[in-house]
């Protein structure tokens, strides 16, 4: 096992990572102050981990609930939030109680609001069992629900205690969420680390074969460049944005194609592209970089154009998207691989034609 | 004008306190960054002073939205919260928009909840138009919404840039409501200033009748009470508790009763006399004290008796409250007047003691 550390102050955490990690008391204990536990997990994950993480607690010396919601991005709303608290008041938990979110991106954003406004919040450990779960959305405090008009609209910055990746769990990934999470790996890398961007050139194939070794040493290098930029910018007032890379265009493609369609990965796969295409109109990047990210993107069997929407839909789709400051769009640029840029006051037809040129 | 300061480091905030003050541009000018603003209001409250604070704000330079929520308890819940949500969003507000509570307790504890969420936290503003909210839950940052099962039960502490009390917006207040707010007046004085009790037994009748001088003395008082706890605990892990004098009992009461039927304060009223009569019963305090905590409520033309409910019902709404800590009931009581103090696992039985004491 390994340990790095978010480092926060007070709200320090640390992130173990490795294999079989999931069922020790061990790396539970330390965070059962009042003594119960509330499990969140979803219909798919429950039967492969939730008995193991149950287990766990309960050797810690934990009174343990478990909260089952339904699987899928459409599960994101105040719907299922409200069966978190029911489960939560039912099994009368305090202030005191931990909230364990075992599954993927959705549990944790929702397992971790529901932990940031429970009572006016309770502490919570993160057990992220995807890809994309354990190399980005399970690190840093951004938890939140959906809302109809747009995607993670309602939340919190709420850190957990620790986070708990196991890359055991990814052996029993869907293909096609194994490669939506390595849309979150590429943009890391396209970010903010040009030699992470050759080492995945060399190396995609094995890490979509799922070699262990492979695997681990690009969950490592996301959680690494996470923690550093987390540390910096908690709350996302200056870098921390850089790691929303494609997210304004992956965004509004998700909502435009109705939550749930694409999977979040595979709509920043093609956010990406456009962002990539929007840095080229920008005289920021060359032609032939645009090539190498759409082609990094497409080795990891992603998608690299977007649904049947006009560009002029895509960008009202953006406009209330939290990347909007004085009411102006902004956008997450690379001003070269490996180093993104936010840019602001940015012209609608270049966006336009960054949209176009990315559907070629 | 007078101003007191929150002290809260990065979060500190002003409380600005006097006569005719929510209509001032310059009250609000610092805290437009982006430039648009969304009122949160009643319907009670929009006809009475919603112009005066939207002609400020546009003054102020801002674009203005109103979001106008039902009166009453009842609309601290998801339902209206949802409302809020879609007038920010019909209103296309970013992340730096300026949320202005305009109202009593319900509206800034849902209007700062609304703010501590959307899009993950924006900045608002409390303009406090009642007494309860002047002197106690405009200022602290607790904000929060109800759940059927509990009250304040989904919530976050979110602290506001300002508070803007305007006393002259008590004479509009319905006589049942001033007194309610005296019931946190008397609160602050019993559970931290023995002086401030004296002070209240000598002027109770000119604060019933609504001497501006001595509403602005009482207001004031608090704040600078709740300034100084706030400043220590914020997250109310220690002291901060103490404010709670009367509360465990008096959120059983309301929630017994059905949300509205009884106002906040009226509860937290008989709530008091309930701990006092623990607090006598633990031998903390002398009974004397407790007719003296008994006098000055009915002196405020508050109840000191509860509705018909059973003792045992009563505790069990208290459960899965927030004062219980590791499964045990906690409870604030009186060691003197003016001196409260937190005390664990008291025995159920001296609970239901002092329920039927209270009754008598």
């Amino acid at each position: 096992m390994e340990s790095l550390r978010v480092a926060l102050g007070e709200r320090s955490y640390p992130i173990h990572l490795g294999a079989d990690l999931l069922g020790r008391p061990e790396l539970y204990r330390p965070y059962l102050g009042g003594g119960s536990a509330a499990i969140v997990t979803n219909t798919v994950v429950a039967p492969l981990y939730l008995q193991r993480v149950r287990q766990a607690l309960a050797a810690a010396g934990a009174r343990v609930t478990e909260i089952i919601v339904p699987d899928g991005e459409q599960a994101k709303g105040w719907e299922t939030l409200e069966r978190v608290f029911d489960g939560l008041l039912a099994a009368r938990c305090g202030r005191d109680a931990l909230i364990v979110a075992l599954g993927g991106g959705v549990v944790g954003d929702l397992a971790g609001f529901a932990a940031a406004v429970y009572q006016r919040g309770v502490p919570f450990v993160q057990v992220p069992t995807t890809l994309l779960a354990q190399v980005d959305s399970s690190v840093g405090g951004k938890t939140a629900i959906n809302h109809p008009r747009g995607k993670n609209m309602i939340g919190a910055f709420h850190q957990p205690r620790a986070v708990i990746s196991d890359v055991a769990t990814l052996d029993t990934l869907p293909e096609r969420e194994l490669r939506a999470g390595l849309a979150e790996v590429i943009k890391h890398a396209l970010a903010l680390d040009a030699q992470f961007v050759q080492w995945l050139e060399a190396h995609m194939s094995k890490l979509v074969s799922r070699e262990r070794g492979a695997l681990v040493h690009a969950v490592r290098r996301c959680c690494e460049l996470k923690a550093e930029v987390v540390a910096a910018d908690e709350r996302e007032s200056g870098v921390r944005a850089l790691l929303n890379f494609g997210h304004t265009f992956g965004h509004a493609i998700e909502l435009g194609a109705g939550y749930g369609a694409w999977l979040h990965g595979e709509a920043i796969a093609v956010g990406m592209v456009m962002a990539a295409e929007l840095s080229a109109r920008l005289r920021l990047l060359a032609q032939g970089d645009v090539a190498r990210v759409r082609q990094l993107i497409m080795s990891a069997g992603l998608p690299v154009r977007g649904p049947a929407l006009a560009p002029e839909a895509l960008i009202e789709l953006m406009a209330v998207d939290k990347k909007a400051a004085h009411g102006k769009l902004r956008f997450v640029v690379l001003e070269d691989i490996g180093r993104a840029a936010l840019r602001g006051a940015i012209d609608e037809r270049e966006v336009q034609e960054a949209i176009v040129a990315a559907a070629q």
